[in-house]
């Protein structure tokens, strides 16, 4: 399905992770709800995969990242992950935490938006997941928590000193970072952290139906908007305004922008082709 | 008027925009309500050339810029942009994409506060003018849309992906340009994209009011402030903090900062020079 | 007990600062209160060596800026200062403005972090002190003024047009150094410069045991954080990620991340050691 394929083959089936694909949505569920859907070195390496395979395939116009059973995501394990990093030596330790911000990189970097569905916990590298994705929508029970320093790391882990200050500002990033305490919904909301607070139960269902809205929408538009909002949050003013000017004049080239005229001319609703 | 005239002749009037200024407040208006105010390549022009012809000419203070009839401005004109420029080669779409990345700029750049008075609605490049500004005085019946998914194209038009995530966070700017839905007044002032809120239908008086007070203080102080505050966006601290410092030992040389000092001693309010 | 002693010898006491020092937790106090704690010259130059100071030492975890009297700090002295640099040339007047700088910097820059407390009025350089500071703990009372423009110089002052907007966005950022104008304490909660929000007359106290508790905690992996949040706003999201990775691989390798597993399987609480 690639564009360009290489000799690479594709993986059919990913074994730390449920996913599911339906008419251009992928739906990525962590599935350990026994352990809160904590990681594992397999799940981080593939979701960092997947995430590269998708990319490279252009199959997917949008993703959900869900957690089964009580909660969201746990973050890490604490006995598969900090207690294998104890024995590991430098190099090794370079790898994994490379790894969990490849992850990272390749969410803020892949050609389609990523829905965080929260309920419940989302706590430290699943923390950071959710706000490394473009939407995250939350239900009441939603609650984020950075405690990195609660274990005796850094706060900043995975881009996590990156992305918060830029999403709720430094004051509360600091606050939230040094201190690890969880946020529940309502502040959350508040400081810009949810996309959308939804009904109790429903932020898969909301998640749900927002992919299928960005998958039926004009997928190149929304692609190249991801792109240039990752870009631009490390671009100067002058730079960014000249990379919108030629992004527009390469669209008002596609078929998409076309359309919109004409439907809009025939006062009919667009059919978008994502290209 | 400008302190370093060249040989190029000024315009004495601007066909595509209505001008006015009044001791040091420049008041634009945009004036097609028939149209809701829809911007014209020849709109686009006159602002890109008048924000030019002011920043030279050093004889305004602060600009106001306001949308006559129901609404503030409703964005590039379906028939006369969005039409032409499908016909358009890409030299041409650059073309016409740079000149509105320009007028963005120039609103960024020149040495006078822009205050948008807006009510009802302001859409697509009508959303950005106001953005850019530095100041958005707002009505309850103000609507902002960043609506350019919706015609196909990205939400990084004109600086929006670089400018909306500063204004009100990455998590936000993400869902404004993804989905390109309104938001009304309430939220607007809740997310930080409202600078005042006033009453129903006095968002002109307001801009106008804080117009005259801005162009009737320290204005090369105040265009300093503006000055520094786009720069540093793009700047990491450690330069900005030097340019701070720099640009202060300037100012303490100047006729301002001595009038502060003789006013507060005579306890008399300072008269302002501007100098 | 500094790690790398050089030939300098250090200061025992600081003449324009009250400054106490108790297991771990240093209490800078503003004590001239009847002149609601205006800085002097002397107290910058105490600010800027104290900092460096402590810095190298290591002994301090955490630190507490307060004001003595009626309120946190109204800024530059208007006779001392604002009088003064009347009659001082460029050089001087750089001096100074790079001086005030440096505080800022080594605010930002120490390995601790800093926890303003605010009552009352926190104005110019005032406010911006505290604005640098990694928390902000303010009562009902506080208020905040960049009231620079007010006297005749710029909102850009020491760092304050780079740091406000990354704190409250640019629109907000904008109107308060633009004009000037007090925020009071609910306004300063709502767009994030507060960081807690204390009953009256707490702010002392609430700063103290947040102090305690920071310097109670895994303080290497705190002044990392910290360290992690300043760099990184400066920073591209590629390098921010790398940069956090070898951060955690090199805290992986100690004692407090082993301490946290020890405690955590042996289910007591964790004994840190700032290593």
């Amino acid at each position: 399905m690639s564009p360009f394929p290489s000799s690479a083959p594709r993986a059919d089936a990913w074994r730390h992770l449920r996913v599911t694909t339906e008419d251009g949505v992928a739906t990525v569920t962590l599935a350990r709800p026994e352990k809160l859907n904590a990681l594992t070195f397999g799940a981080y390496a593939d979701l960092r995969d997947l995430l590269a395979q998708l990319s490279r395939e252009r199959s997917v116009r949008a993703l959900v990242l869900a957690g089964e059973g009580r909660g969201f995501c746990s973050g890490g394990d604490v006995d598969e992950i900090i207690g294998a990093t104890l024995s590991m030596d430098t190099a090794q330790l370079l790898d994994f935490n490379r790894m969990t911000g490849q992850v990272v990189r390749a969410i803020r970097e892949c050609p389609f938006p990523v829905i965080a569905a929260v309920h419940g916990v989302a706590a430290g590298a699943g923390a950071v997941l959710a706000l490394a994705s473009d939407f995250r929508v939350a239900d009441p029970s939603a609650r984020f928590a950075f405690l990195f320093t609660k274990v005796g790391l850094s706060g900043g882990d995975m881009g996590a000193a990156y992305l918060l200050p830029r999403v709720v500002g430094l004051g509360h990033a600091t606050r939230l970072l040094m201190l690890g305490e969880a946020v529940r919904a309502p502040e959350a909301e508040r400081i810009g952290l949810i996309s959308e607070l939804t009904d109790e139960g429903h932020a898969d269902a909301r998640a749900a139906e927002l992919a299928r809205r960005l998958a039926d929408g004009p997928a190149l538009a929304l692609a190249q908007t991801k792109a240039l909002l990752t870009a631009e949050l490390d671009m100067p003013l002058a730079a960014s305004v000249e990379l919108d000017a030629s992004t527009q004049a390469l669209l008002m080239k596609g078929e998409d922008y076309a359309e919109f005229h004409a439907a809009f001319t025939e006062k009919r609703p667009p059919k978008w082709q994502g290209r």
